[in-house]
C-alpha cells in the first residue's frame, strides 16, 4: 500500500515526512528517485515543506538533489532557505556549479550565502562567477590535474595515489605542466606515465607549447575550437599564460544546448531566463507582461493602417474576414525564415554581411509560396462569395505579402545582430508588425482599385 | 593581396582553384579555415565546384570537412558525390558519424554508398544505423578500450603500447571487460593500472556488476543516468548483457541540443528536419508549404466564425480593426505559455497527467494578464473613437481570451504527447486556431449584446 502511494506521488510522501520531521524516511525517498521524479515532486511541493525536506537531510544529500535539478529549480530552492543552511549545501557542490547558481540569486542573498561558505569554496565561487557565462572563463571547472614542471613520473604516480578519492571524477587523460610562476609549459599524456621510468622527468613526456584558450575566448569560438580538435578538454589561461582551469568539451555542449533552449524561449516571448511554474505567479506574469505590453503597442500601431480604410471595409465587408488570415499567414511564412537564418547564424554559416544573398535566397521560396498560398485563399474567397474579383484581391495580396515577409524574415535576424539587438528576443514582433501593416495596405489598397463597390 | 582575398571571400577562392584543378591549393585553404568559415564557404560555393573541391583533396581531409559542418550541411555534400567518392570519405569518418549522415541521405544512395565500403566498415555503420538515433543503440560508439577477462595487467599494458596510435583519441579512463561470450563482467579503471604488478589479472582490478545501459534505452533516461553518475561515458549492453558499446556523456549532451533546436524549428514551422540555404529551392519550398496549408485552412475554419457576424461588423466598422489584434495577441499569450510547458516537458517536471495542475497554475497568470491587456486595448480602443462602450467591449473580449488562450497553451502540448501527436509541431496551430475562434466570437458576440449601433 504504502509503496504504491510512493509511486503515485512521491511530493505527498515527502509533505507526510516532513511534517513528522522524519529525516530518515526523507533520505530514503530522495534517494530512490529518479532525477525526473525529484524535480516532480519538488514542483508540487509547496514552499514550507520544501524548505523543510531539504533543511532535514544532509548537506551531501541536498547538494546531490540541487544538482540533478534544472538550474533555475535549484536557484529556486536554494532561495527558500536562509544564507546558513544554503551556504552549508552550497559547499557541497562543485565549483561551476556554484558560480552558475550564485549567479541566479539575488545578489544580496548571493552574497549572504557566499560570506558563510567556507572561505576557500568562496574565493573560487567568486572567481568563477566574476567571468561570463559565455566565455571560456565562466565555463572553465577547477578541478584538473596540475603537476609543477620539475616533477618526477614517480611524484605524479604517488599523487595519483594519495588522492585517488579526489580524484575520482577527474578527467585524467591529460595532466597540466606548470612553472614555477603559474606559466602553462605543457600537457601530459597521463597514459604515457604507463610505459616511462619513474625517474624520468614529466617534462621528457609532455607536450610542449600545447593548444590553449584565452580565459576571455567566446562560446562560438569554443565550439569552433572543439569542433576542429578531437580533445576532451582544454587550458586555459589568463594574462602571461597563466593557467587558470580546463574547459571540457561536455560543458561546452551544455552552454550550446542552454543557448538555444534560452533562444527558443526568448523567441516564444518568455523572457529574463527560464520560467518555471514553481515560481511565483507575480514574478511570472509580471515577466510575461514585460514582452506582452511592446507587443500590443506594437499590434496597435500595425492595425492603425486598418483605419485609413474604413471606407473600403464598409463597402466591403467580407474583407474583414481576411485581415486576421493575412496577418497571421504573413507571420508564419516569415517566422519560418527567421528560424531558419537564426540557426545559421548559431551554426556561422551566416553574418549580417550576408544579408542580401539571404535576401535574393528567400525571394525565390517566397514566390512560389506566395504563388500557392495566394491561389489557395483566392480560391477559397471565390468560392464563399462567388465573387471572381474578390478572389483575385485576396489572393494578390497574400501572395505579394508572402514575398515580403520571407524575404525579410530571412533578413532581420542578421541586421538586429548588426545592430546588437538580441534576434532571438526581438525579430518575432519587429517582422510581425513590419508585415502586418504591409499585408493589411496591400489587402485593402488593392480591393479599393479593383472591387467597384469599393472603389466607388 | 592574395591572402587579402581569400580573408574576404574564400569561396571565390576556393572556385578558381576548383576551375584550375588546383588541388595543393584547395587543400592548403581547406586546412587554413575556420570551422565558422567553411561552412560559410561551402554555403557559398555553387554545387559544380563544391563537387569538384571535394574530389580534389584527400579523402581523409575531406572527412575531417565533413565532421566539422552541421549534419545536414555534411549531408548535402555527400549528395552532390558519385557513390565511390562518397563512400572512400565515409571511411574515414568514425562509425557514429557514418550512421549519422547515412539516416540523412535517400536509402537508395545510402545502399550504393555502402556497397562501396569497405565491408567492415558499412557492418558497423549498417549495425548503428539500425538503430533510432535517440535510443542508447544509435547514440553509443564502437571506438572504445575492451579486454577479455582473462587478459592481465601487462597484457593491457602492451596492448596501449601498440595501438597508440589508434587509442589516440579514446576515452581510456576505463576499459570494458568482457566473458569469452561478449557479456560485460565489468569495468577497468585505467589508472589502476598505474599501480597494479604487471603479471595481476585484470579481473582482480576490475569493478564487477558495473553499471550499464540497455540499447534501447531513450535518451530522456539516458540523461537522467548521466545526471545521477558522474561518469564520462557508460557501456551499453544488448541480449544477455553483451557489450555492444559506449555511450558517452557529450553524446547524450549532443544529441539533447539537436532535439531542442529541432524542436524550435517545428515550433517555428520548419518541418522533415534541419533546412539550410544550400539546399536546393524546391525542396525548402515544400517543406515550407506543407505546413503552411495545413495553417491556412485552419485560419480559413477561424475566421469563418467572423462571417457570422456581418451585420455587427457593418454597424460598428471599427471591430475590424480589432479583430488582428485579438488573434495576434492571443496567440502571443497562449504560446508563452506553451513554450513553458514544452520547456517542462522536455525537462521531465511534467507529464500528461498533471495537465490538471498546469492549467490551475496557468489561469492565475492568465486572469492578470488579461486584465492589464483589456485595460490597455480597451483604453486605446475608448480613446480611438471617443466611446467607451466600444473600450469595454474591446478590453472584454480581450481579457477573457487571453485567460482562454494562457490556460489552453499550458496544456495543449500535454494533451498532444497524450495523444502521441508531436507537441512542438502542432501545439501552435491548435493553440492559435481555438484562440482565434474563441475571440472573434467573444469580441463580435460582446459587442452584438452591448453597442447599441450593432444590436439593433
Amino acid at each position: 500500500m504504502e509503496t504504491e502511494q510512493i509511486e503515485e506521488s512521491p511530493w505527498l510522501a515527502l509533505t507526510e515526512s516532513s511534517e513528522r520531521g522524519d529525516s530518515a524516511r526523507i533520505t530514503e525517498l530522495l534517494e530512490s528517485l529518479s532525477c525526473a521524479d525529484t524535480g516532480r515532486a519538488f514542483a508540487n511541493l509547496k514552499p514550507e515543506p520544501r524548505r523543510k525536506v531539504l533543511s532535514l537531510v544532509s548537506c551531501g544529500l541536498a547538494a546531490r538533489v540541487l544538482e540533478t535539478l534544472p538550474e533555475a529549480q535549484a536557484a529556486d530552492l536554494i532561495d527558500c532557505l536562509d544564507a546558513a543552511d544554503a551556504a552549508a549545501i552550497m559547499n557541497e557542490l562543485p565549483s561551476n556549479e556554484q558560480a552558475d547558481l550564485l549567479a541566479l540569486l539575488a545578489e544580496d542573498h548571493a552574497e549572504a550565502i557566499l560570506a558563510r561558505m567556507e572561505p576557500e569554496e568562496a574565493r573560487i565561487a567568486r572567481r568563477l562567477a566574476a567571468y561570463p557565462a559565455d566565455l571560456a572563463g565562466g565555463l572553465m571547472i577547477e578541478e584538473y590535474l596540475r603537476y609543477p614542471a620539475h616533477a618526477r613520473v614517480g611524484d605524479v604516480i604517488e599523487d595519483l595515489r594519495t588522492n585517488h578519492e579526489r580524484y575520482r571524477h577527474y578527467d585524467v587523460q591529460y595532466g597540466y605542466v606548470v612553472a614555477r610562476d603559474g606559466r602553462l609549459v605543457g600537457v601530459l599524456p597521463m597514459r604515457d606515465l604507463l610505459l616511462a621510468d619513474t625517474q624520468a622527468p614529466i617534462r621528457s613526456l609532455m607536450i610542449e607549447k600545447p593548444l590553449n584558450i584565452s580565459v576571455d575566448l567566446p562560446l562560438d569560438e569554443l565550439r569552433d575550437v572543439f569542433e576542429q580538435n578531437p580533445f576532451v578538454g582544454l587550458p586555459v589561461v589568463a594574462q602571461r599564460d597563466s593557467l587558470v582551469g580546463v574547459v571540457r568539451r561536455v560543458d561546452i555542449q551544455e552552454a550550446l544546448e542552454d543557448r538555444s533552449k534560452s533562444d527558443h524561449l526568448k523567441s516564444q516571448g518568455i523572457v529574463g531566463g527560464e520560467e518555471l511554474r514553481t515560481m511565483p505567479v507575480l514574478s511570472r506574469s509580471g515577466r510575461r507582461l514585460s514582452w506582452l505590453t511592446i507587443n500590443i503597442v506594437l499590434n496597435i500601431v500595425a492595425a492603425s493602417v486598418i483605419a485609413l480604410y474604413q471606407e473600403t471595409l464598409e463597402a466591403v465587408i467580407a474583407l474583414a474576414v481576411f485581415l486576421p488570415i493575412v496577418s497571421d499567414m504573413s507571420g508564419c511564412s516569415g517566422n519560418q525564415a527567421v528560424a531558419v537564418s537564426m540557426r545559421e547564424l548559431t551554426l556561422g554559416l551566416i553574418r549580417p554581411v550576408d544579408a542580401l544573398r539571404v535576401w535574393g535566397k528567400e525571394i525565390s521560396v517566397g514566390l512560389i509560396n506566395g504563388l500557392v498560398l495566394g491561389l489557395l485563399i483566392g480560391a477559397a474567397a471565390w468560392l464563399w462569395k462567388g465573387d471572381v474579383r474578390l478572389g483575385v484581391v485576396v489572393g494578390t495580396a497574400l501572395a505579394i505579402n508572402t514575398v515580403v515577409a520571407v524575404s525579410l524574415g530571412g533578413m532581420v535576424p542578421l541586421a538586429l545582430k548588426r545592430l546588437r539587438v538580441d534576434p532571438a528576443l526581438a525579430s518575432g514582433p519587429v517582422l510581425t508588425t513590419v508585415t502586418d501593416m504591409c499585408g493589411f495596405a496591400l489587402l485593402l489598397s488593392i480591393a479599393t482599385a479593383i472591387l467597384p463597390a469599393a472603389g466607388s
